[in-house]
Order: structure tokens, then C-alpha cells, then sequence
């Protein structure tokens, strides 16, 4: 699987690059941009990892743009992927009808239904191909949002969220695509779920208890309350005394958009460098 | 003079919010982004405040959503004023035809040929009007691109650019622009050439010498040959011995986009910081 290298500039002593590469999985031109600091853009330094994914209307670009995250990734030695949200070209009407569906609609899940499933496999795409495509190419030492965290609790060394929409299966969002994407058997949605995600490995005691999931929610966001469902993912933490494995924080005022991730951009990359053993050294 | 709010989102423990107001000087709305820190936020103190202009095909949104500033301002309780760069929604069909004239350039002058001298009045609108519609009506003190600063040495305190035009009349972009703003004879564009006003100053010592220009270029911008002409500048401080003057930073490998930018753009904040006698307290 080679990339094609469409821009790179040089940022914060790195590299920020864009490459498109052709997905199996997803059939069709994918793109993603790339952070890779010095040590692996000058000298082919093998790097940890964190991927960044994008929600509704995003591309490959609001975080890599809007954020501000490689200021912090630089001085950590820390490589940042910031992947598309979903396949782009089909040759399907519906693909760009709707901003709740289809294309930067991907929801991170494999669909099962015509006409989606012949191309919407981003959870194969996010936890298999692109890691492969990267570490074949690009000097990083292969491997972070919560699905697919919670299905590959060994692949990769933390997560966090911004805004999450947490308990798929009861938001507005999941309950127009859900249906389409993966039909109406309602038990295939858990797959792709947090709060039911949770539930289950921690009823089957597959959870894995070192680590720490951090979650940002602003309290102006106009997604909270049909959503999102952030006191689901709270009550169940509470119910199970899961305090040491979970920091949800409500920050007052903020609302759903990119100067809100920006705000916090910095406390999710130290997060993660925490847990990946990395200082500020560089 | 009324301000309209567009929209306002909390960020880095302050607010970014986007206007419009009606100009008088450019004949049409105008739109411009503020970030006000919590101070003047939540609390109408009145506030230092940065000018940050942008440059072709720049609007009021691109340094405000990706150099990644307010993260500084907001400790220094620094202001920053991000105004769009041309003026917009006029009825002739040349205003946007040209990436280099019209729309996104408007070379912060005062157009004299028709038909651009109705509308193009960016330097009295960034240099007049808008800090009287933004003293009016939002908690700034009051008080940064060259040539604007130049021709108003006592109205701010200090000045820094990224990737200047420095020698608007030999530029490619100047020669194609100047001629439609203001005509064939080129000394009315010498009032709008930072280099041209540099040396008149300083030959009718009317050059401030208690300032510090901060200028950051990339090496890998593919406009230094034939439109920035950094090298004239240098030449000019070097011969007239005024390198106290004059910070001229050339960085290895940056290109001329917002990657680039935001490397830098803490730098510029501290420089003006410094300069305003403001301190990280916040």
C-alpha cells in the first residue's frame, strides 16, 4: 500500500503532511494528515502515535488545523494522525445528501446495509488498515476514540474524548443512522455504543483497569442533552465505583466547536503522553 | 456605529465572538473576530488589544481559527482583533474575479481608481474606523501590520509581521494590484510599501527608534523571490545601521501557510506582550 504525498509544511520543528493512499477496505481514495515531530521527520525516528478522529462535518483537516495540538506533540516527540471521517467519492447519490449521514458521517462503524456497506468500514479502516498503511510507511511505532478503543484495549496505550456521543443507540444522530447503516436489529448498535461498550466488558470483566479515560464536555453544547448523553457514561461510572478509570469533566461555557477543542487540545496530549511514558524534553 | 453578533463561542477562559457592522469608509458590512480574555469577557475590564491582519485570500477567519494565539493572549489578558481583509458584497463583477485583487486584497490601502475607490478603503477602515467601532462598543484600551503603523507611530505600541510584503512597488503582486487601486505613477505607491515608508521615516528622522519590528520568513516560501523581498529590508537596516531596530527572523524550511504561523505566533503575542508591559499573570 504506497501514499501519495498531496502537501507538506514544516510545523513546530516537524512535519504536518497530507497523503491520500487507496483503502481496501473502504474502496476508494482515502486522506489523512500526519504531525510527525523532528526526531521522525528529519531523521526517520521511530515515534508513539495518537490518533485523532474527527466527529460530524469533519475532514481530515479541522484538527490538524483548528486544534493547536502539535505545539505540545512537538516538545513530547509525539507523532498526531489526524484520518478523513469517512470514505469521500462513491458513486452513490445518497452519500452527500445529508450532513447526519454519508460522507464526514462515518460514526467509526463497519455498515452492513446497501448501499453503505460495499464502502463504510471505518472501523476497519481507523483500527486495521491505516495502521498497517502508516507503519509500513512512515516512521512511527504504531500505536488512541472510544469504540474503538474498548474492542482493542491492547492495541493501543490510552484514550480521551472530546464531546463524545456516548450512548450511540439513544442519541438522534444514532437513531437516523444506525438504522441505515447497520439495519434494525437494535443488539448490532451496542457494537459501536460507549456507554453499552462499558457495560458489557465490564460485566464480562474485560475492562481493562489501567487506564485513565479522559472526556471534555463543555456545558454550552447545544448537542448535550439529545446527543450526547454524557450523565449516561457518569450514572454508570457512579453505579460501579469506576471513579479511578474515568475523568469526565464539565467545562463550564463551552460549547461543541473547534475554539473549545483548542481550549483543551494541550491537557489531552499531556494525558496521553502520560500514559506513554513520554516528557517534555524536546 | 451598531455591531451585529454573529456568533460567539467560549475559548481559552474568554470568548471568540464574530461581528458585523455597517462601514462607513468601505461601503458595505464588514465582518471582523475578537478574542476578548476573561477579564473583558466576563468582567468589561477594559483590555489591551493586538491587530492581527491577514493576507491574500485571508478573511477575518483563518488567524483566528488556526495560529492558535488566544492560548498566550489569554494568560497575558491580551486582546486580539482579527478583521477581514478586503471588503465584501460589492456590485461589480471585477471584485471577485482575481485571487490578487478585489476580495482577500485589499492590501490595507486606500483605493483611488475607479472602481475601487468607492469600497477599497482598507487603510482607513483598519486604521481609523475600526478601532473607534471596536472602542465604542467592547472593553478594549485601544491601541499592530507596518505600513499602517508606520503612518501612526504614536497610535500603537508596537508591530510584528509574518511573511510581509515588504517592497509593494517591485513585487508581482504589486505591480498587478497598485496600478487598478492607484494608478500609473508610482509614487502614490510609495505610501503604501513598507520598505519606501522605512526609508522615508528614517531619512526625515521621523522613524521612532523605541520600537522593536519582529518580522518571522520562511526559508521555503515560494513568494520570498518575487514578493516579499525580505533581502531589501535587510539591506536597508544594515546600511543605515539599525538592527536594534529590527528583529528579521529567517526560519529554515517554513513555507507561507498557518503551520507556519502558528509555530510562531506565541512568539509575536510575547513580543507585543512585552512591549504593552503586560505580564503572564493570568
Amino acid at each position: 500500500m504506497t501514499l501519495t504525498l498531496v502537501s507538506q509544511s514544516k510545523h513546530f520543528g516537524g512535519l504536518l503532511a497530507k497523503y491520500s493512499h487507496a483503502s481496501a477496505v473502504n474502496q476508494c481514495t482515502m486522506t489523512f494528515n500526519i504531525f510527525l515531530p523532528k526526531a521522525a521527520a528529519e531523521h526517520q525516528t521511530k515515534v508513539p502515535v495518537l490518533y485523532c478522529l474527527g466527529g460530524l462535518t469533519a475532514t481530515e483537516d479541522n484538527f490538524a488545523q483548528k486544534a493547536g495540538a502539535a505545539s505540545r506533540a512537538a516538545q513530547y516527540g509525539l507523532a498526531l494522525v489526524f484520518p478523513d471521517t469517512s470514505p469521500r467519492g462513491v458513486d452513490f447519490a445518497e452519500a452527500g445528501a445529508s450532513d447526519d449521514i454519508g460522507y464526514s458521517a462515518g460514526f467509526y462503524l463497519n455498515a452492513t446495509q446497501a448501499p453503505w456497506d460495499k464502502n463504510w468500514k471505518m472501523y476497519d479502516y481507523i483500527s486495521k488498515e491505516l495502521p498497517q498503511v502508516l507503519s509500513a510507511n512512515l516512521p512511527i511505532g504504531g500505536h488512541g476514540a472510544l469504540t474503538i478503543f474498548l474492542k482493542n484495549q491492547t492495541a493501543y496505550k490510552s484514550v480521551s474524548a472530546f464531546a463524545p456521543i456516548l450512548h450511540m443507540s439513544k442519541s438522534n444522530w444514532g437513531r437516523f443512522a444506525l438504522p441505515k447503516y447497520l439495519g434494525d436489529d437494535q443488539s448490532t448498535w451496542k457494537e459501536y455504543d460507549s456507554v453499552e461498550l462499558f457495560k458489557l466488558h465490564h460485566a464480562q470483566k474485560t475492562l481493562r483497569t489501567d487506564f485513565n479515560v479522559l472526556i471534555d464536555q463543555g456545558t454550552g453544547d447545544k448537542f448535550l442533552k439529545d446527543n450526547l448523553h454524557t450523565s449516561d457514561l457518569i450514572e454508570f461510572v457512579e453505579k460501579e465505583g469506576l471513579e479511578k478509570q474515568f475523568t469526565i469533566r464539565y467545562q463550564d461555557g463551552y460549547d461543541h466547536g473547534y475554539f473549545f477543542i483548542a481550549t483543551f487540545a494541550n491537557d489531552h496530549v499531556d494525558h496521553h503522553a502520560k500514559a506513554l511514558g513520554l516528557t517534555l524534553s524536546h
